[in-house]
């Protein structure tokens, strides 16, 4: 189980005594694994082509010999500024056109070829000097990929990808982005250019193709960097640290990580939720940290690492809070539970200058092992030394939902229904609550992933659905699968092109009923739903429906549509359908969600009774579950198990009923014989 | 009686299918006219000097062989591509002299010869084709003509602009401008600039003179597109379609109209309420609406066109709310209750793609007749073909409420009172409510218009006033009309010079007074006028009072000035005056204006006895009244008629009290002989 | 006793009435100073090399004969457009490197050679013919310096005050601004570049010296404009008018007035506070105004000037109200109170056009001396006429606060705590006000300035601390001193680098404990402390303190830190310190300093007995004391005097209990022989 995190030397290489202290911390910590070289570029290459290694090679041996291990960094994440004064072409022109000054850092046009050979170059470098250096476990590929760039090398590298797209058919781009709107129409592909506040940016195939491009070009970036890495070292797993959008913590949306997943060996992600704010509680939060988490484990099916948190606080937040005393044990159990194999922090130790020096780390500025946050830290060192079983271990699911990054760009670029209230993944991590609640383990999936894996498939939202997937959709059922689908859906295809005639014939007979219209509500506008015996109020949205088939489950209070459809089931084939009308409120998708884990007979992995705010996460191994029993409320809780587990920090057996303090996590195991 | 739209044939022109579907639909839904190719040049003009006239002969040849007219557009809404591309000249600059790129629409420099030439040969070859066809009922020039452009053409029309008016005096312009304020003087006109954020953008007289030049810039331009029309269809009317400003709904601010409606045959607009929302009531809204409509009536004193609506809702707002059943035909008839000649939508079909695919329209992506929106727009249509006498008929009043875009421009520009609180335009609104809610007709008239034909009229916040309109004004009282002036009125002249030594000397005499503070107050302060017997609660800002001769109707309550003036009134020769000192509440108006209404015996047209809420306005023809009795209420509402009136849809005759339903409107008819 | 303000003649030169009307009411109002010149530049070079200095001989003649002084501007605050036009270098270019246009004011390129030759020319000019005139008091330099220029020539002025500050070492630099993170090590100097939206803006170290080198290069240019008349005119002092800034009320940030007011012969400054806002109270206003008066005096521990008010409203706030009957009086003599010399205004007259042509001036758009707002001003010449002894005396405090521009701009930068919490000069204006409420006088140092002259120093969140500053706290508490520390103090050096090893060993033994976390909180968090017999709130942030010698004087109620100490005592030496943990409501702060006050015998000057909203401020000669009793609240006041004292104004002697009204004032005056 990896324990460690970011660790810049370089910024120290003139003192060697805080370089000393490192090691010694290190142990202190039980720490084993540091990623090395991010943002090192300076440190290596002061001057083109003068290099400078050899402190480089001291912390490997220094590191090696104490036990750690090495997760080198290839430094592209920030360039040296000799490289931007030489070289202005790497720098990046912003959408409206203005070329960037040399500056921060993540900001190279992912199109330069001069950038593409430096940082090939400096890559190879690496390679062939730590590419057989027994401490090296993994490849860390520049950092936090994010960011596009305007500059005509990048308009050139689009209209390139659009001429592979569209097979040379200007005719196809122009059908597919229905340009012969506002006369938008292309006669020469010369003419295409990136979307721009000052040009064109109400095209929304282009802005699609844009955001596709950008991924894709993200992703070239990358494999060009790795060229000499797969070469030299094909057997040193590959990784590039992915990212959470805040504050609402939902998935990182720039780039369509789908995509990216398929070009990693190991998917890593840094994970900073704002702990203990004042907006939410803690469960509630930490529920949406369990929604990302099975996102980006279910991209590969495999663990993850968690590559960067914080021990305390971030230093970037509107308000930078600590987090309490437990928290870190709990937080960082919660990433294990959900499929983590580490726990590693930005920043080991705390720079003395700069715009980070306030983010939380292992070290602090005191220097000491003495203060509150390295103990916590090193706890966890000492718990994560009982669970190495863990690691490699999986999860289990018989519900999925469907994710889609596209749809996310798709429905947020749509002119229409309310422009503040799309809000596609926060409506996505509503639905997974139940689940979370009842600690039924859910994978959250793509539209190109195997949905037969499933017995409840729930897809809210799906603006942006092509025929392909329509037809998997209704494959899923015909087979036996249980489909939730909801209000604004299957409303256009991959080209952000409305579907003609009416809802899809397909998705008719799966629901067995068409949405007509899409009511969309100001905030003070009130309407309620029934369903059973409950009444639940609804919000922004509301979708009148003309049912054929279906059973009308749930209907409307108020309005022009009072008293018809607002939620219907199907029975189609061997399976069943479910339309949600209307954005209803948590307690619907409790009542409705209970129904069909009941009716699925869907169940926790190891069933353990707890009250509200305790997660119950199990990894699975071919003998073995390793249950997470974490309490994210400030409360006591009584929690019970049936049988009798084994707690793996004390090695005490545990069985019926125990109590949890305020924030207290217990990792039990159970043979499963 | 106009029923249509905006309808965009060269979107579809690889859909035979749709096309021939759009004949069956017009039918269906009781329409009758097209306003066409808005946005068709790409469609027009492939390629430069390419033309391709087919699609458009075959649209004309359908439409009018299957009963329909044509409204031409010119296509300089928007340029294609290889325009941009050959000519960037045509590419608009913006205030920060960032020069756009291509994309968008309304987007081209209005100085630009080649786009002069440019706009002027398409149209040309537009009406060489279509000029006498038969089908062709009217010219739409471009389309919402909006914005500005400051590039090296631009400035270099604004400097001849400016020595036309100031006679090549560059003295004459530094006085008017009071340039000797910060050193501004010029010493040459080459260094004239318009006003930019990262230039000028203080001096109040080259603000007004830019806005000035922008709207007459756009005429200019206008008048370039028109030559071949005029020239070669001197009969076919011409319009442009006006707007209005969200979300307050008010009319809109960047042009003035005033200048602009002398250029048209007919006045045209783009109505677009939200209606159904939250923040106010359906009462307020359609009084709003009540308001514009009555100003676009009143600039050429004839009936007006609605050039574009929605059936249902549009694509753009914050939250795009459909219109409740019975909002449409509700809307649509009140906007021909105020002068209007047409119910004409954008857009007759939703569009597959881009941005707005999901603006309302007569055909929806369904291609259906049978849904809800359909069917209300047929209803529309029924309904309009009982009332054709109606057509070309117009409205009289006795009362005029003066509206200056000149002075809305300045007050809005002007360092000082409250910079969030000025609302010269929602002013106006709150001035027109008592008549709107009595039903007495008003005209919304500019400070060129006739003041004589008026019984009153009402001048609020007239922050920007010419020695020329004060003596207008003096006539008018002094031959026996009765005037309505507030707080902020008579501050500067036409080119935002204070008036010195005091209020002017004309203004004292009318109103017998003078106003010697304007106190401007915060949102918390509170303060109080009593007039006759009643307490109204002040806000914003409150005039400290000199009276000299002048009657005093309403004094202050509290503050430093307690117990003062607030409200005079004053004999002046054969007319009366008012002074309303400070922004009083709504119900102050309506007990002012009341007390005003009876004193003056101003009547409805058509007296009908209602509730709040219902209005009722008329067109009159020689013979004839057609009233319009509209319920802008959720709730049912009695209205009583004295004397005998005919339904114009039903046929049935009507007396005594009847019952209307929310939101339902009855056109009654009544012989005047 | 100086009375008048800024006279534009310039604006009116062909207005003989309105000239010869200004002496008139200039008599009229008893004022007798006026600050001429002030963007006059076009006036006297209307073309370059063409003077035309008749005008202003003739306003000195005029002024001079009918008994007034006149302060002479520089007129470098606003060029001629004939310079910017000839030489567009001194047009400034912005961080985000756009190139400004000619316009507005106080735009100028400080390092551009030709400017800094031009306004050298034009002051040698008026030095040379003005320079003997009896009349002439004092030179008044531009106007409220501000802003900042990132041209070329500027990038070129910080590289080289780099290479000075940092004796020419880039190295010193690196480590300096800590430039190893993120790789951002500069190879050579040409690299440096000023801080940028799009490009570096992260690196604190260079912001912070970029901000120094703002202030220094804004007084070279400052250096520059005085050369001629340093050497023609040694005689008459010099000036330039600082700021302040709103809404809050606080110092101006932008250049460190503390390097500024050392090159200056008197410092004036532009006091504009909101008064009769809505959300806070007068009183907590005047609090306010004290507290940077109280700043401003102590730069120079001597008498300023107050260069700029206003008798009524401003124009440029959001809400420009007017101040009430009375305020004028008052706010007039709180400057005085204060230390001011002088009651000067914004403007003598309103101009007819552009931007402050409704700023509040002596003399309105009327002409007229009759209005309330100049019958004002003249009361506070008659008033002023009898306080001439006041001038030139100075006040004696026992209490001093710290104030440190460079920390406040290092604080606001830094990454971490809560980004819009920090609000260091409030914070201090909080630890100002018991002071202020029981009128204990305070002086409001700089870190530069003599500790050893007070009893008290109060040094509320001093983040960034030199060791030098820190061995000088040290020494003044060593010899006998009370030091007040907050929260957030000594975190960095002067570089911004934090200090490493735990809090400062100095520190440690001033204060016997450490901070060892500060917690930051969420708006809606709650916390309280205990201290003596209270409990009080606090917010956004609380330090977890380790004890060691230091008495526990307070402790937290709550968290995780409950019970631990929050604010400390510790004797060190012959002095004593102590330390706030935690940011405590004003409860706190009246609790804590009364007690200390009592403790350290802390007296007002004079004591006069009052309610809350009295303050009571002296001036002291050698055997006088001037003493300002103002009543800052709306109601009528009981104020007692122990002694007998003299009305200056009404000559009466008064003791015991007087009344006085609403925002009443009296000056009395006693012997202290």
């Amino acid at each position: 189980m990896l324990h460690g995190g970011d660790y810049n030397p370089d910024q120290w290489l003139d003192r060697p005594d805080i370089l000393a202290d490192d090691i010694k911390l290190m142990k202190l910590s039980h720490t084993n694994t540091f990623s090395v070289g991010i943002f090192a570029w300076s440190a290596l290459e002061p001057e083109e082509g003068v290099y400078n290694f050899e402190w480089l090679d001291e912390i490997f041996e220094n590191i090696y010999k104490n036990g750690g291990r090495i997760i080198l960094a290839t430094p592209s994440g920030a360039r040296p500024a000799w490289l931007s004064q030489k070289y202005p072409e790497v720098l990046r022109v912003n959408a409206s056109r203005m070329k960037q000054l040399h500056g921060g850092r993540h900001n190279h046009c992912f199109s330069s070829e001069v950038y593409r050979e430096k940082t090939q170059n400096i890559n190879r470098l690496l390679a062939e000097r730590y590419g057989n250096h027994p401490g090296l476990i993994m490849w860390h590929i520049s950092n936090e990929y994010s960011g596009e760039c305007h500059c005509d090398q990048c308009q050139h590298a689009f209209r390139h990808w659009l001429k592979q797209k569209y097979d040379h058919d200007l005719k196809a781009l122009n059908d597919a982005w229905w340009t012969n709107f506002w006369s938008h129409t292309y006669s020469d592909w010369s003419q295409v250019e990136s979307p721009s506040p000052i040009g064109e940016n109400a095209v929304h195939g282009l802005n699609l193709d844009w955001r596709r491009f950008v991924t894709d070009q993200t992703i070239s970036f990358f494999e060009n960097e790795i060229v000499p890495l797969k070469e030299m070292t094909p057997n040193i797993p590959i990784t590039t640290n992915f990212m959470a959008d805040t504050f609402d913590l939902i998935p990182f949306q720039a780039l369509d990580y789908s995509k990216f997943a398929k070009h990693l060996d190991v998917i890593s992600w840094d994970a900073y939720p704002a702990w203990h704010n004042d907006w939410e509680s803690t469960a509630d939060l930490a529920m949406k940290v369990g929604f990302i988490n099975d996102l980006y484990r279910s991209l590969k099916q495999q663990p993850f690492l968690l590559m960067e948190s914080t021990p305390s606080g971030v230093n970037w937040h509107d308000v930078n809070k600590t987090k309490r005393p437990g928290m870190h044990l709990l937080s960082s159990m919660q990433m294990l539970a959900h499929g983590s194999d580490s726990i590693l922090y930005f920043q080991w130790r705390k720079s003395r200058g700069s715009s980070e020096k306030f983010h939380g780390a292992v070290v602090d500025h005191d220097n000491s092992s003495e203060n509150r946050v390295f103990k916590e830290v090193a706890k966890v060192g000492e718990t994560l030394e009982k669970l190495s079983e863990v690691v490699g271990t999986n999860r289990t699911s018989d519900v999925a939902i469907l994710y889609d990054w596209e749809n996310n760009w798709a429905i947020n670029d749509a002119q229409g229904f309310g422009m503040k209230t799309k809000r596609y993944p926060q409506t996505l991590q509503q639905h997974y609550r139940t689940f979370w609640e009842k600690d039924i383990s859910v994978d959250v999936i793509t539209k190109e992933q195997d949905f037969a894996a499933y017995k409840l498939l729930i897809v809210p939202m799906l603006y942006l659905v092509s025929e392909e997937t329509i037809s998997r959709l209704k494959a899923f059922v015909a087979s036996g699968g249980t489909l939730v689908m909801t209000y604004i859906s299957g409303i256009v295809n991959e080209h952000d092109l409305t579907y003609m005639g009416g809802w899809h014939k397909d998705l008719q007979e799966i629901f067995g009923m068409k949405p007509v219209e899409t009511d969309t509500l100001f905030p003070n506008d009130k309407n309620f739903v029934t369903f059973r015996n409950g009444t639940y109020e609804l919000k922004d949205y509301a979708t009148v429906i003309e049912s054929n088939t279906a059973n009308i489950e749930g209907v409307y209070q108020d309005d022009f549509y009072a008293n018809t459809p607002a939620i219907t089931s199907h029975q189609y084939e061997s399976g069943k359908s479910y339309y949600i009308g209307a954005r209803l409120d948590d307690q619907f998708h409790q009542d409705f969600y209970s129904e069909l884990i009941k009716d699925l007979s869907l169940e926790p992995v190891f069933p353990v009774t707890h009250g509200k705010g305790v997660s119950v996460q199990v990894r699975q191994a071919p003998e073995h579950d390793y249950i997470f029993v974490m309490n994210f409320t400030e409360e006591k809780q009584q929690v019970s198990f049936e049988t009798k587990v084994t707690d793996m920090v004390t090695g005490e057996d545990l069985t019926g009923e125990i109590t949890l303090d305020k924030y207290e996590v217990r990792i039990v195991e159970k043979s499963t014989n």
